[in-house]
């Protein structure tokens, strides 16, 4: 049993053992589980997309989803978020996808289930499989990610990708750039990557990945209109005939069209964006059998505290 | 690829050719795709039967029904429903059932995706699946078309049933006629059907087919209440008396009791609207065999807008 | 076709069926029906945790469940029980679990429709799958009733569980008492069973049952805190230390944890807690398929009112 928690967990052979298992099903292998197992995932914070992709992944496995609404779920009525696991547990699950607003909600659970979590989001903190589906669609387009240059460029502060991405990338070779408004930026941010303005980084780098503004998590502080920030830090289209031979293009979505980067880019040669959606798919399917190929299946006696037997 | 957006652009023989594989399922006919395929319905506007219909063609096809929420999805935040739409596309799903409030809002998709979109209700507009299974229905009761008299009574203004079964029904051959009350017509309906006063048109059908109230869509310039809707323009018991010999009831449901038709007549001797409901099953089976037998299945390479290979 | 709407309607041979059938599905044992059945949980008052296991019992015997969204369902709309269960009938569901907020809501269904209906759950009244889910606890402990005492402690007067538990185990052979606040019985409950103060209860029994604090349903005049409650009827950890060697702690869940029992005791070795609703599982599946055995499958002209043949 393993969890998938954090993308800063995994070891380099660790991550690139998932990408090569995600390739091998992105190229049409197949594996589902002896037994039949089942799975639910809980999206405390509402993300079909993420969800949807999850439910494909699952089902392209063969495993039994289990619906799990959390909004009429006695978490609302303030049970923990251990039990609530730990029934799905008793029931038989045999797995949990969790998304869920507050960081490092996990902490809470580790060491005292038996079946794996895996992450789908933690407040501003960690989503793994983001990170993974980026890092298999750099290395599908370069094989490698040894001297690559990556600007990340936009509200870093409160991008779950960003800081992960920047961390993996990094570890694996690349040189990662941040861009964008410098009022986004803090110290912490500078110690992970360099600064560089929107325009170098454009013109430079292999990959620009582009990440989505935030309007809901502002303050207000910032009152560019959309248009003022499509200008000043958005790929425009004067920006993208500036770019590398061969760089490409990503974006996590879903993308503000004029703001982030031009309406007319999001489907254009170098862009990635719905070959990312594409990835997550089977990175997904490669981080579910990496937490269920040792799973038996079928309910188990789950009360070991007993020290009687039950007849 | 075959979309089913509307019943008017279906050609005669295709509708003949749609009925004849809805009975043959009717019949205990099976099918089911060689690859697993996908699918999700996109209920932007509430519909519990409908989508529950759905459900069962789907599964008894045999699919992969992806649960999607409208209510929490990023089209509530601003999404674009291709950017959507071309999500589920990206991560391997075949085809999507949509019903959305938007008249003709898949003008915005067509062309621009490759999976089939089948129309589950837009706005006041179109329902083709609605339309099928009414005609399969009449179909089964009377072998053909030719020649017979259908009345369609009640709100034909805010019906999305109405007016695409008025002229599906013309082209198969049937004489179509409208009723209920004068206040609800306006001249472009005339053009479609003549007006027939209830009582003419419920003792001189073959079909007597009823709409639902829509009570939410009035605007309360009609004053009746239930009671004298139902005296004036209702199936009665008195009404059902004259009906010719052989001729049989429809409506959409769900029924409000006592006010189109009488309580004791919903599962009366004539009744077919509980058959319309089975044979609603059996046209999205077919409808949704016409529009998946040609996938090919699995996820695909999407990103067409590339121009050099991904490895 | 068997519905399940109480536990008192059930005879002892016949809960000792369902209990037999349910354990042999506890060591491993499969059961499928031979053709695909459709199935819907409608549950009007949300229970995730009951939801849930009613799911993972129905992928376990095969079955397809078609998801029935009742906050959206024309139900809301003031569309009948009758009506909502005769669509889902008609589109070709074999059997509905209904968990519903009004008492005995399933009498205007019995005789009417021809699926099985199998109650999860009617206002304060009956919960028959909780109910046996119990009992199968307490066989598995102690393989015979007779003559074990069960304590059941707490909020008697609104726990569906309680009355039914205490009516089957006494018929079983077992001899029941009730304890908890003196202002919680009236009459009519104490013709069911002897009161006993909580020590002696604790003391004395095999299986000791608590119930959960209903907070929602309390109108403010009793006025413990938590803290208060826990003392003087709690299972606290100097009370558990009372207990009988061999003896058991149940509780329905979701726990108050530090209320109706010490945090620390809820995975106690004494505690069935989590066994209980391991043993949900496999009692809804011995529920289901006794309802379901019976079931040809797929789906029946059910007009039986019409009187002529529809070709």
């Amino acid at each position: 049993m393993e969890n998938l928690l954090t993308t800063s967990e995994l070891t380099v052979p660790e991550i690139q053992e998932i990408l090569k298992c995600a390739q091998a099903f992105a190229e049409g292998k197949e594996w589902k589980p002896e037994k039949q197992l089942f799975l639910a995932n809980l999206f405390f914070e509402p993300s079909t997309r993420t969800k949807c992709s999850f439910e494909v992944a699952e089902r392209k496995l063969g495993l039994e989803v289990i619906p799990f609404e959390t909004t009429t779920s006695s978490v609302v009525k303030g049970e923990t978020l251990y039990d609530t696991i730990r029934t799905l547990e008793s029931i038989g699950v045999n797995g949990v996808v969790i998304r869920h607003k507050e960081d490092n909600y996990f902490q809470e659970l580790i060491g005292k289930i038996k079946i794996p979590v895996i992450n789908a989001g933690d407040g501003c903190g960690n989503h793994p499989t983001q990170s993974l589906l980026d890092l298999l669609t750099i290395k599908q387009e370069f094989q490698s990610f040894q001297g690559l240059k990556v600007s990340i460029i936009g509200d870093i502060r409160h991008s779950r990708v960003a800081r992960s991405n920047a961390d993996a990338l990094t570890r694996l070779g690349a040189n990662v750039v941040f861009s964008g408004p410098k009022e986004w930026f803090d110290d912490s941010m500078l110690q992970e990557a360099n600064y560089e303005d929107v325009d170098t980084a454009i013109e430079t780098s292999d990959v620009v990945m582009l990440l989505r503004i935030q309007h809901e998590r502002h303050d207000g502080s910032t009152s560019w209109t959309s248009e003022e920030y499509h200008q000043m830090y958005g790929l425009t289209k004067e920006r993208e005939r500036r770019m590398k031979p061969g760089s490409i293009i990503m974006h996590p979505a879903p993308v503000n069209r004029d703001v982030e980067i031009a309406d007319e880019l999001v489907e254009c040669e170098r862009s990635r964006i719905f070959k990312q959606m594409e990835n997550g798919v089977f990175i997904r399917m490669a981080v579910l059998k990496r937490s269920l190929q040792s799973v038996e299946g079928g309910n188990v006696h789950v009360n070991d505290y007993q020290k009687w037997p039950v007849a």
